[in-house]
């Protein structure tokens, strides 16, 4: 298969800093849309990749899945897009496009399994799929979304992972006008949870175990915040919430949040993978019909809906532009929780 | 008030074997049902409020929540049943009517706390409820229910408990014709999931632990039995369930079970009030969006709308009958799993 070479960064292994290397990309085919990468999110992801911290890491590993760009070249059989339009891309560039989910618009639980847009399968070259901390990439249209034009470029680029992520799960449950609806965490998924939420018409809570967060939570839209370490404000909010997205990324107990679900609620975990300890109590979940669940970011058609629905809502990500050069330090920010609230690498600093 | 007194079968303590007794029962109010019981199904429920497993057992404790007898009065503004009709009585005597579950037809989750038929709250007397091991009960028609003429009445008690209580989670998850349930375990509960599930159309799989209830399963309706400990055919259920009854009454694993969900699946457990231990790990949960959901008995528009299936579709429950007097032996074949499936006590054997 035809290849071009492009700068990307990555890394080379778990214990190296990410550094400028080349990489191969395809020529685009007849259904791929080849676009030039503008801004890329940096997700808690690229990080765990990079360091190798779920096992399953392929060196070279080149992050990013929160990618906004332009289209550069088309395939004779794309309609999507055109040359020029901007474009995104998401955390699946392929998956099998057969199986029941994927025929329901649920690539993301694809019954053989997605590609990731890094550290994936990459049936076009082989081996690993590198992500958007490169110049360029190449994804079969289906995987190509489009963005709205009036929103801004850098700010959208996270809307592709942490956006959708939590969109996902608030309209599979339902959220809708006057949903009560509580987020977990105040971080990257955390402060789109409660923009998108906002948006949707929910009143929306913000739960934080320090009190520093609740100016930037309001300011972000929340109407609430519940300190989570005082127990008179989480009896405060008992049996309160028809939805509670758990953006927590560590081991945490989940049982006070359970007993602030109104009949009916659901805790849906979106950040933690693992093993929920301590063990979770079947009591309260019984008495009120309430569900523990678990949600991964979203599906093509459902990451376009909600794209469009930020362009109607002119909603984006909070973020801090760095360039590609400076993303070792970004990292080591990101594991003191020091950004507000999304790191986005400007591309164009890759070309110099 | 007004009060008669009735023969009934009761605890005295926790180390007491069940005896004869006499209580008190309101005159019916205008509202009030009085039905003399002709058969009560003994519920797992009712030992362990007898022997006060739970705590907050008030002695002497008379259980009985699966209650079918015949209208023997009615108060002057009844207008669900009439002298002579045959009547049936589940879990709840009472809830406060005007909370946003008693609106929406969720008794079992009342904001303000249902009075369970036993060893609840009794509004009119003070004290707690007593329950079917009795000769007579005085109910609000609103929790009274309608048989249907055409099930054997015996073997309709067990409905109001075991009945209800795979039934509601069957309904609210939407399962239907086509879908693929499974149940976890055979007893009261399981083997009227499996009815119902298949009276709903559905394709039935019970997970056992022990090949010796294969052919009883069959023999209910169930499509296929997969031996829980085998670990070869736990794997050919893999994502395969859209709903799963897990109606275990004990401390269990449930993570081998998540992994037979299919994408969007849930896991309703409806037998055991406690802590999840091992811990449950979120990643098959997130990797598929699957829940684990708690259920409670059934709402009264709901356990109306069971029978008159169970009325249509002519499904009652496999039981033994004994004599009242052979409640304390009941009891501990029970705690052996020694019933097929339900006993039912004829109250005819309290007048002797
Ligand atoms: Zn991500
Ligand atoms: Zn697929
Ligand atoms: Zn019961
Ligand atoms: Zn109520």
């Amino acid at each position: 298969m035809e290849t071009t070479t492009v700068k990307a960064f990555a890394a080379e292994a778990a214990d190296k800093a990410l550094k400028q290397v080349e990489i191969k990309r395809r020529v685009a085919t007849e259904t791929d849309i080849e676009i030039e990468i503008l801004y890329c999110g940096v997700c808690h992801s690229d990080l765990h990749t990079a360091r190798n911290d779920w096992g399953g890491t392929v060196y070279p590993a080149v992050p990013g899945h929160e990618i906004v760009g332009k289209v550069t070249k088309v395939g004779d059989k794309v309609t999507k897009l055109k040359v020029g339009d901007f474009a995104a891309v998401g955390c699946m560039v392929d998956s099998c496009r057969t199986c029941s989910s994927c025929l329901d618009d649920l690539e993301q639980y694809c019954e053989n399994g997605f590609s990731g847009t890094y550290n994936g399968q990459d049936k076009h070259l082989g081996g690993k799929t590198f992500g958007g901390y490169s110049e360029k990439v190449v994804v079969d249209e289906h995987f190509v979304l489009k963005v709205p034009a009036n929103l801004d470029l850098a700010a959208t680029a996270p809307l592709l992972c942490a956006g959708i992520t939590t969109w996902s799960p608030l309209r599979h449950w339902n959220v809708g006008k006057g949903s009560k609806v509580a987020v977990i965490g105040l971080g990257g998924l955390g402060h789109m949870a409660i923009k998108l939420a906002k948006g949707l018409g929910a009143d929306v809570t913000l739960f934080s175990r320090s009190t520093s967060k609740e100016q930037d939570a309001l300011d972000l839209g929340a109407d609430k915040v519940i300190i989570s370490t005082d127990e008179e404000q989480m009896k405060s909010v008992k049996s309160r919430f028809d939805v509670i997205i758990d953006t927590v990324p560590y081991i945490h107990d989940v049982n006070p949040y359970i007993a602030t679900l109104n009949t009916n609620g659901t805790l849906v975990l979106v950040g933690y993978l693992g093993g929920l300890d301590p063990i979770l109590n079947t009591v309260p979940m019984i008495m009120g019909r309430k569900s523990v669940a678990g949600s991964l970011i979203g599906g093509i058609a459902e990451t376009q809906e909600m794209l469009d629905f930020c362009g109607e809502h002119n909603i984006v990500s909070e973020i801090e532009i760095i360039k590609m050069q400076e993303i070792n330090e970004a990292y080591e920010r990101m594991l003191k929780s020091d950004v507000k609230y999304r790191f986005v690498i400007d591309m164009a600093s890759l070309k110099n």
